[in-house]
């Protein structure tokens, strides 16, 4: 064995934990992978007596993580502190500027400042791995930047966030509603007692951001990623859902064409038959497209200790390995500002559920709102009796403008006979 | 744009065409990704006047393969001749021997000369690259050789034959039995004049005991791989599984446990609900497990010249970028020759198929065969009289040893009211 690879890694809590275990049980055969010996020689987190599973004793400890990257016996860190900015962000541009890799599985901090990060790190000629950022156990940040870098992928979208499909599922197997499969998920570990960043979106939403500017060679561009979480979906969607044949999923959705770049997160409608409608629970899945590749599928457990402490591994044994590629695939000069392409650009079907009043001439006003913004019906079902004198309608709509389709659901509201907020859910072709 | 990197093309098929038509349009952008020009300085094929799509003239041209190996204008060698022997494995040798590295898609020559030429890629500092050999255009090479490397995995499977896929989709889809299926898949394109290893589950063999060695970190075995193709499978199977909840699928099945490793490829009923039941036609699916990814699931085509060719260019940007591995993950001397465990020693539930005599005592007899071998029935369907006074029987088995089935199908065979071969497929747990 030639040299070591000396670890500093800042953050203990369950996938430093994960890391710090695999590092030592697998201990050979990783040295054996990648011909040098990789070892944690220092720690830093925020409660040094937090009970733990593992000993720390045998690490140099930190208080202060910015000092770790400063010390001359550490050659890399793997900040798992989390964050978009304070300490992760701090860390992280004092990793790089003291010329040391950065292993991170940040994406909130990869999202807001990975531009930024990525240009330093190609000024200090170092690695900024992140594998673990997106899709947890999925090798997706490799397969894009690397396996397929020769095609033209023109479509990048997946199931990104476990927490909100694990609580999807659920809606689903045990016809519980949002709130009760939340407070399940809670219980289980599968959600934070602050749920918002999963359930709203915006996990997700830095997910599809750093998949995208890999995928097509573009600068990040977070804030203009149209997020809608899964607050609003009730069990009678899914329901619904699964009679017209399609299942209820989140999905983060990135597309490139001659106009420029759209990137959603919105909860869709996904044929019964595709496969990332069969993906549930705890898993992610991710699918690109490119006219030379045809459609590639990868699916695997989105987070957890495992999955992800592998992923930040198998950084680690790049950065041992010695290669050092440019962090979302291009040098800094050749990446471009893309044009973004707003929501309301997009062409999609549309489910429409409305409680409306049980009295005549409801479904044609409805029709005639449709009609005038050029929307056309592809199924109508009016069924249920709910109550107060309402019935239930829900709508497929054929392929359609998603502006046209704001302007009818905006007139749809004003209509007196309309009870409730409307809920609209995209069809997505998967 | 730092420098050039030449390549020699070798063999110009559906395959070659592709690579030069990728390196020629995606040219900018692929050169951007690997921060060096790649370009194809020299071809050679059997046949320099067959009709080709591409226009060969601005290449040079060498009527013999290995002579452009040794031509010292050339930095990289890309093998896309085929077959085991012969002007491939010359060709393999001499560039390597050369110091350059070499590009393959010739899963063949690697299943049998793979440790031979690893070692020489090792002697002479050169890459050996073959993401193209083993399911078109997944990335399943680099996912376990770089992706997955920290983690100890345990079974590596999947639908490796698109070929066989197709087939049997074909079968489902139009009740069609095998010669009719073969036959409109060689039609179409899918399947080769001789269709031999395709059909035979010889193909996927040789891709297996690649993805073994690279997953277990093990010696190539192919000689060890248990084989048995697609050609017994008929119609009233593929219904008999609907029936029963499942799909027939051709697995290649490789497995790590303390025994050692067992190898084999052999027609399975999965679960209809599995992910791998919906790997349809030409579509390739490889599964990996392993105790801290959990399972993890990667689709796509597995042949055809759009993904095969972006799989060799991303081989050869992996060269142009400077990166030299171990071909098959470790340096030659770590790694091992692992014991293999014949297909005897397996263990699994079974598919019996048997056309039997409309007679008294026929199940009584079957049934007293299996349980002297010990084996349980979970399930019997009598129902179909076919003809000649005969009926088919079919029975699930609860797992046991392949040996007793083994043992309890020859008795059955040796039964006078047991008309036809016996037909026997294995459950896997997918």
């Amino acid at each position: 064995m030639s040299t070591n690879i000396s670890i500093g890694l800042a953050g203990i809590g369950v996938v430093g934990e994960g890391v710090i275990k695999m590092l030592d049980e697998r201990q050979d055969e990783i040295n054996l992978r990648c011909n040098k010996n990789i070892v944690i020689k220092a720690v830093s987190a925020k409660n040094k007596d937090k009970r733990r599973s593992i000993n720390l004793s045998k690490f140099q400890w930190y208080d202060n993580a910015v000092e770790m990257a400063s010390d001359n016996n550490i050659d890399v860190i793997v900040e798992l502190i989390g964050g978009s900015d304070g300490p992760a962000f701090e860390l992280a541009k004092s990793t790089i500027t003291n010329k040391k890799s950065l292993v991170t599985a940040n994406k909130a901090m990869l999202a807001i400042h990975g531009d930024e990060l990525s240009d330093l790190a190609e000024k200090y000629n170092v690695s900024l791995n992140y594998e673990a950022a997106v899709a947890g156990g999925i090798p997706i940040v490799k397969t894009i930047r690397e396996s397929l870098s020769g095609n033209k992928i023109e479509k990048v979208y997946g199931i990104l966030n476990g927490t909100s499909n694990y609580i999807l599922t659920k809606m689903e197997d045990a016809s519980s509603n949002f709130k009760d499969a939340l407070s399940e998920a809670q219980k289980k570990g599968f959600a934070e007692q602050d749920p918002k960043n999963d359930i709203d979106g915006i996990d997700s939403a830095h997910k599809i951001s750093i998949l995208t500017s890999i995928a097509f060679g573009s600068m990040i561009d977070f804030k203009n990623v149209y997020v809608e979480g899964i607050r609003k979906i009730e069990p009678i969607d899914i329901l619904y859902a699964r009679e017209l044949g399609y299942r209820i999923k989140l999905l983060s959705i990135s597309t490139l064409n001659q106009g420029g770049i759209q990137q959603r997160v919105h909860p869709c409608m996904v044929s019964l038959q595709s496969s990332i409608a069969k993906v549930d629970g705890p898993y992610n899945a991710v699918v690109l497209e490119g006219k030379l590749i045809g459609k590639t599928f990868y699916e695997g457990l989105g987070a957890g200790q495992g999955p992800t402490a592998s992923s930040v591994v198998s950084d680690l044994i790049d950065v041992a390995q010695g290669k050092i590629l440019p962090p979302f695939g291009l040098a800094e000069k050749n990446r471009k500002r893309i044009k973004h392409i707003a929501i309301e650009g997009l062409e999609s079907a549309y489910y429409l559920r409305l409680n409306v009043l049980d009295k005549p001439g409801v479904l044609a006003d409805l029709s005639s709102i449709l009609a005038k913004e050029g929307i056309s019906i592809e199924k109508v079902i009016q069924r249920d009796l709910i109550n107060n004198n309402c019935v239930s309608i829900v709508m497929l709509m054929h392929e359609t403008k998603e502006l046209n389709m704001m302007n009818a659901v905006n007139s749809i509201k004003q209509m007196t006979s309309v009870k409730d907020e409307p809920v609209m859910i995209r069809l997505e072709n998967v």
